[in-house]
């Protein structure tokens, strides 16, 4: 049956993975095997371990990555940039990766969310990032405390923006909305007074 | 040998938690039972079940709440407030429930972190508050996407108080701390300019 194929498929490890991603979101991710995923993609299970270990890895192929590539990112912008600057600028490098990828990102994230052990994975990724992200942080002179809270904002930025792209791509590629989503954020928090208690009854007044 | 003993201890439940931290700092969360909890606080089984369902709440008792006290907290804030003012007048109510609590609460971080089965849950309860406060950001009129990244920052931000307040609780209470970190943060950004690319090489111009 195979018999006819090129031994070499271009687009091999686009149609395995698209054939998962559909395959997930019909029958949830659990149910659904490396042989039901290698036959829609009219490909063998050769072809299949060619490019991914098993079927969590063709959800999450390249995302390993991902705490190195950011945190890389970070270190290589601009030395004289201040922190936000500089992981900002990591941010906005990352995501112009993602360009195209809008579909094929929407529905990894939907089968994600169908599935509670992929979330958890998800927030074990995401911890990853952070923790990466705040050591590039470090590296630049950031104290440690400040690295770690800016890390996190960067990665919750990040995903809004990702969140905002997948939802409505053609608003703007996923760079320019990453710099939209920080900008944003910085307009709402620089409209605070922090000096000042935001209400009486929630802050007593200190002896 | 606990005949003598009184039937009601008011300093009950903080002996058990003070004894079980103890245990768990010295031979690790997992390798603690709860017989070895009661005989150092010098109680019976009796008193622990009184208050704690298992060892686990022993750590976690009252957390599983903060999602509601919180997402309440938010919601309560002065109508009036902006989302991020809200936000950080529920964080500055929440905080002043853990006044003179910083060592208990410097023990439990520092067995969480000894423990990957114990982060995990960390992040889960952390997830889950975050999705508490979302929605009540939500209920205050905030757009879903605005809501979920202000929620991220908003724990983003009490996580680093608290990390602050825990290694150095005499420079003031956690409820100052939040509004500190919070102010730190929008300095920081503020200092971005976010309409220029960071860096020429990672924002290409766009048609």
């Amino acid at each position: 049956m195979l018999a006819s194929m090129p031994r070499w498929d271009p687009h091999a490890e686009d149609r395995l993975r698209e054939a998962a991603l559909a395959l997930f979101l019909e029958h949830g991710y659990e149910n659904v095997t490396v042989t039901q995923i290698t036959e829609r993609a009219g490909l063998t299970r050769r072809s299949f371990s060619r490019y991914f270990a098993d079927k969590r890895d063709v959800l999450f192929a390249g995302s390993d990555e991902l705490p190195d590539v950011l945190a890389r990112a970070v270190r290589h912008a601009d030395g004289a940039a201040p922190p936000f600057e500089a992981l900002l600028a990591g941010l906005v490098d990352v995501a112009g990766a993602f360009e195209g990828q809008a579909p094929l990102t929407a529905q990894r994230q939907a089968v994600v969310e169908a599935s509670p052990e992929l979330q958890e994975r998800g927030r074990t990724k995401f911890a990853a990032v952070t923790d990466a992200v705040a050591d590039a942080l470090r590296d630049r002179g950031a104290p440690v405390s400040e690295a770690a809270l800016l890390a996190q904002v960067g990665v919750a930025v990040f995903r809004t923006a990702l969140d905002r792209w997948t939802d409505d791509p053609d608003a703007g590629e996923l760079s320019a909305r990453v710099r939209e989503t920080a900008a944003e954020l910085a307009a709402g928090m620089g409209a605070v007074d922090f000096t000042a208690p935001p209400s009486p009854s929630h802050a007593p007044p200190r002896p």
